[in-house]
């Protein structure tokens, strides 16, 4: 298994200035397979869903060779459900609705077969979760990303802090960090948190790009300026799996190589947002990417020679 | 002339979370003229000051072999003075005190061998002011880059609209860009104001960054991120002084020249915050400014070799 993604498959429905888009395909383990398959990485997914998820969904993500062998379907229960609406700046949102069923009581077990992943990518679940996939395999992945949120700083510190100390690469956004590292700054906060654990940390800091740090470099990602942000849902966790996916393709863990990842996974984002949910990773092609990444080398690339 | 810079040059008091400054030197003229000092670039100041304003700021400012020929002393008159405070997270202030002064009725005078500059930079300052100078020419400059805020676009649209026609580049910071277009997305917003006259924009994001937008083209530069920010007062002024004197050392005017101008005028930004007002920019040294160019390009320049 090149990449093992724990996290959520579900059901959302969104609203923004735009229009409505139903009850549709979510979830982080959607967002991250896509954007991994776009990268040809034998991809994993270990999830929960309920009796109301449609196999046509499955046999889409089955068709981007993702291996869904790893989801568990609970008959008697219904598919964790989001419901939010964006505000006109497309930035902020209010949550609707928050349905866990069977997410409340998911307890992830992984398939014998992939308890050797290269890359384990820990979605953001409750930390206890995320430690149980981890003492589930054979032995030490290359790299363990993790990703979390406010709510389990909030309510699950301690057992965050404990799985933290076995990750490589955390990921957060930038009120997350602030608030993780109690620091404003946030190459302060950085500092504190690569104390916690991770040798590496991704700020995400949404239209404004992402920084990734190690100890003793920095590296910035811009996100793509747009016209319109259509729904800025699953961007976090598209970006998430195009750098895990890029590195497991790559099988090249360097901070030069990282910052290639990021750029891959800045690019795909920036196709998520532009339509509702999936809708545009999933019918992405390779050709539709490789020119997304010339924007991004002319976006930020400039030579100055100095003596 | 290789650069004509017209703007306040003034007392700031400033009082941020790390201290207070006391009366210091200010004024967007005196940081646009420091920064582009560091390019060795022929720049000459046209400004108002009082009797006020000691001999030292300008036998300091002349050092740096910055022409103040140019700025008028009226003997009987009050320096424009400026004191505010900062918030904890730096990025906004309050004013407490803005005493225009001799600025009311500033009439500059552009002197009689200095009308045919190669780029003329029209600081922050009332459009007919601004119009002004532009009448006092022989001839078109090589380059028009006009820097305005809100506070113009409330009071005087009309003057700023005519202003704005004869212009090669605006600088503005991203709020005032929404406000000038009435549009969200930035590059929404940046089509919408090239169609107003100039055919190129800065839109500056403070600690994230700025965008150059022409017709064609758009890029990014990111700020340094940094452990604190000392004292940001100055800081959006050294960038354009560090971009227009960027391009009047060069006279190249395309838009590839434009993404390194762009970059020497952030790098140098980086380096006004870290102290308080002009502090920080006075002493730095031609191996300052490059080992700050290296960060900058570690910090955002990446390969990627697509097929």
């Amino acid at each position: 298994m090149g990449l093992l993604v724990v996290g959520t498959v579900a059901f959302d429905q969104i609203e923004t200035p735009f229009g409505k888009s139903g009850k549709i395909l979510g979830g982080a383990a959607t967002f991250i397979g896509l954007a991994s398959s776009m990268l040809d990485v034998k991809t994993g997914l270990v999830s929960v869903i309920g009796g109301d998820f449609p196999q046509t969904y499955l046999d889409m993500l089955a068709s981007k060779h993702i291996d869904v062998s790893g989801i568990e379907r609970i008959e008697n229960g219904k598919t964790f459900f989001w419901a939010g609406r964006y505000h006109n700046d497309m930035n902020s949102r209010d949550t609707l609705t928050t349905e866990l069923n069977v997410l409340e009581n998911f307890n992830p077990v992984v398939p014998a077969e992939w308890r050797e992943p290269q890359i384990l990518m820990l979605g953001n679940l409750h930390p206890l979760v995320q430690k149980a996939v981890l003492n589930q395999l054979n032995k030490r992945p290359k790299l363990v990303i993790l990703d979390t949120m406010n709510f389990w700083m909030d309510h699950t510190w301690n057992e965050l802090m404990d799985v933290l100390k076995e990750v490589d690469i955390l990921t957060i956004n930038d009120e997350e960090a602030r608030q993780m590292s109690k620091e404003y700054s946030l190459v302060k906060a950085a500092k504190k948190i690569m104390e916690m654990g991770p040798h590496t940390l991704i700020i995400k800091k949404g239209e404004h790009g992402a920084l990734l740090f190690n100890e003793n470099s920095v590296f910035f990602a811009p996100a793509l300026p747009l016209e319109d942000v259509f729904d800025p849902t699953g961007a976090g966790d598209t970006f998430a799996g195009g750098f895990s996916g890029f590195l497991a393709k790559t099988r090249n863990y360097s901070f030069e190589n990282m910052k290639r990842a990021i750029i891959y996974g800045s690019a795909l984002a920036s196709f998520t947002v532009e339509k509702f949910g999936i809708e545009r990773i999933a019918e992405l092609t390779e050709e539709d990417l490789n020119d997304r990444l010339d924007v991004f080398k002319s976006l930020t690339n400039f030579d100055i020679e100095l003596d």
